[in-house]
């Protein structure tokens, strides 16, 4: 993956259009794990804090944590901040994916504050890579599908999993997570307000039924693919992921180190194989 | 707000189109919190470990429980849960918004297992009520602007927001949010993977930029409108709230509790003012 940019990486798909493939190369954003933490100005820990981890694009990570800190009620204005800065390893390496609130002399970081949000329990180093390979310690199967898929299933399913979105289409407010057998059969569908918990239900529904692992079976998503979706398919046992919208960097190699079929973009004739193309047949 | 079922409500609106406005009922989808609670089968606590508050779409809870805690790897299939409940009050009254993961004999619950998730420090009653009443009780500000706002500058913003959309207009794969002064001029924008990482951004960018209440000022989203994206603009004090895509019930309800002028589903000509249409000129 050859990284133009901070924000945007540049990789090459297999670009699907009238049938036929051509190899292409496709910008798509950047997503890594960004851990924020606190340290008061007095304080004689190590470390500062560690109060969330969000998954972000790297860039304007100061201006991230400050808006964070002030909607979770921890700060209320800049001035009670003395500085944010991106820490130093031991040996002098930035880590870019850590940042520390350092607060102003007298105020005081009551983690009360954080209503609801978010408490890590892991301060170990992050970045896209340790995340992958937590991931990678702990799934036991390899995603084996029996396919090829032909390309006319693939390019079903977008409509049968709107046909499946009934609260969608009485609302056009939420993200559905369905699940087709390799000849397009739907198996289960979810719909949520968040495309994480749309993506729970159907894991949850498979459990229930004895469904786990979905070994030959397509997973179609009605946005984008964030790396916690590929990270839920992948813990599923997931062995094909399409969606309506791009993938993620992080995505891409977490797809890419299970050998997840990844396709974005599948809307109407067009649509890009990320990893895995060997599970579609032309 | 008249609920017809638990997922989908039904709320007036004021629907532009060319430049008039009717009163029209849309139905809108339910977000609510729901926590999540582990409880190991001989453990003699009063009640669960609560590992995770997400904001959903009520239905389907039992199976986003156990798909969630299948994903964050504490629990490996369904047969290690001895049953998932709704809890009830000492009254009796079920607790809809929250549910019980009892784990089965001899599985033993490791909070190390969550690996970077979402511990909450409240385990206090939860409900949509309850959530905007903590927001409530902290934000000072009524949200004033000088409006009213003509359509015509409200049908140029997603235009706007788009041309500040620098990274999406080339991944196609990330939610931006922008703020506009009432004239329609741009004053900052920020884009992410994460629609509540944008959103951060911009209102840190506010408080680096001292502009925070942004009391004249008009938030334009790339996508849907949920509970938490109200909370951080109310927080900022941000009057009016427009997006490309729909808002949730609790998103309608936090702005109604603030005056805050809710506008979705705005493209083209087309739009719908959920609150507050005193400050929209027709």
């Amino acid at each position: 993956m050859v990284r133009r940019k901070k924000e945007i990486a540049v990789v090459p798909v297999l670009n699907i259009r009238k049938g036929e493939g051509r190899e292409l190369d496709d910008h798509v954003i950047v997503e890594e794990p960004l851990e924020i933490r606190v340290r008061p100005y007095d304080s004689d820990l190590a470390e500062g804090i560690s109060v969330a981890v969000t998954m972000r694009t790297p860039g304007d990570d100061v201006a991230l944590a400050l808006g964070f800190l002030f909607s979770e009620n921890v700060i209320e204005k800049v001035g009670q901040v003395l500085e944010v800065t991106h820490l130093e390893d031991a040996d002098g390496t930035l880590q870019t994916n850590v940042v520390e609130v350092r607060l102003a002399p007298g105020i005081a970081f009551n983690t009360h504050h954080l209503s609801r949000h978010v408490f890590t329990s892991s301060s170990c180093g992050i970045c896209g890579k340790t995340t992958i390979d937590e991931i990678t310690a702990r799934v036991e199967w390899d995603p084996q599908a029996r396919g090829p898929v032909p390309v006319r299933i693939l390019q079903q399913l977008p409509e049968r999993l709107a046909a499946a979105q009934t609260l969608f289409a009485q609302t056009g407010g939420l993200h559905g997570s369905a699940l087709f057998d390799l000849q397009g059969q739907l198996v289960a569908a979810c719909e949520d307000v968040g495309r994480h918990n749309a993506l729970d239900k159907l894991v949850g529904t498979l459990m229930q039924q004895g469904g786990i692992p979905a070994r030959d079976r397509i997973l179609m998503l009605s946005g984008r693919i964030g790396f916690e979706l590929v990270q839920k398919a992948v813990c599923a046992g997931i062995p094909i992921i399409a969606a309506i919208g791009a993938p993620t960097s992080l995505a891409i190699e977490l797809a890419n180190r299970f050998g997840t079929t990844l396709i974005g973009f599948l809307k109407g004739e067009r649509f890009n194989i990320y990893v895995g193309d060997q599970r579609v047949e032309l």
